[in-house]
């Protein structure tokens, strides 16, 4: 099955908890990244602000086991069912959509 | 809030059945599509491969009821709580990823 990835070589992939179906984050992979992530069975992605791969929970602990990857049906999207070891969100939240958007917003 | 679009002007949406917690499709929403979400409670989209927006369900009759939008920490993805009205996908599945990413597929 060929992915389509964009003109910089990335595929957005969503991540679901497996257990409790929360989703958690969305991120980029490129090519490496999802080699990495089926050859090692935790999640990698590709660190657009950085630019570079980044190993999910390399350094916070908070890794996430891989249960299945799934592709949607034009694939450019990619969806990875996973048990966390911790929280998915940089600011120690669950899940990265922990706030509902508001009333107010930019247009 | 702020969101962060992208240089197109768009942010990725995740579309997330509110009673299952099945991810059902991911999608792309410019100012106008999600203005339009709000004011109708009926999922809009910006479809990038014909270049104009979309009502989803329009003419499939299969409309996703906004139940709540979420955003993510850095206000870069959207995520959309809804009641479908029917297959998210236009090859008659209930969801894009219908398909787990096989051992083969292009590197």
């Amino acid at each position: 099955m060929r992915l389509k990835y964009d003109p910089q070589g990335l595929i957005p992939a969503v991540v679901q908890d497996a257990a409790t179906r929360e989703v958690l984050m969305v991120a980029w992979m490129n090519d490496a990244a999802l080699q990495l992530t089926r050859d090692t069975g935790e999640a990698h992605f590709w660190s657009r602000s950085r630019s570079r791969l980044w190993h999910k929970g390399a350094t916070s602990g908070n890794i996430q086991k891989v249960h299945q990857i799934r592709v949607d049906c034009d694939q450019d999207t990619l969806l990875l069912l996973v048990e966390p070891a911790g929280p998915a969100c940089h600011t120690g939240e669950r899940t990265c959509f922990y706030r509902p958007l508001g009333d107010h917003f930019a247009r």
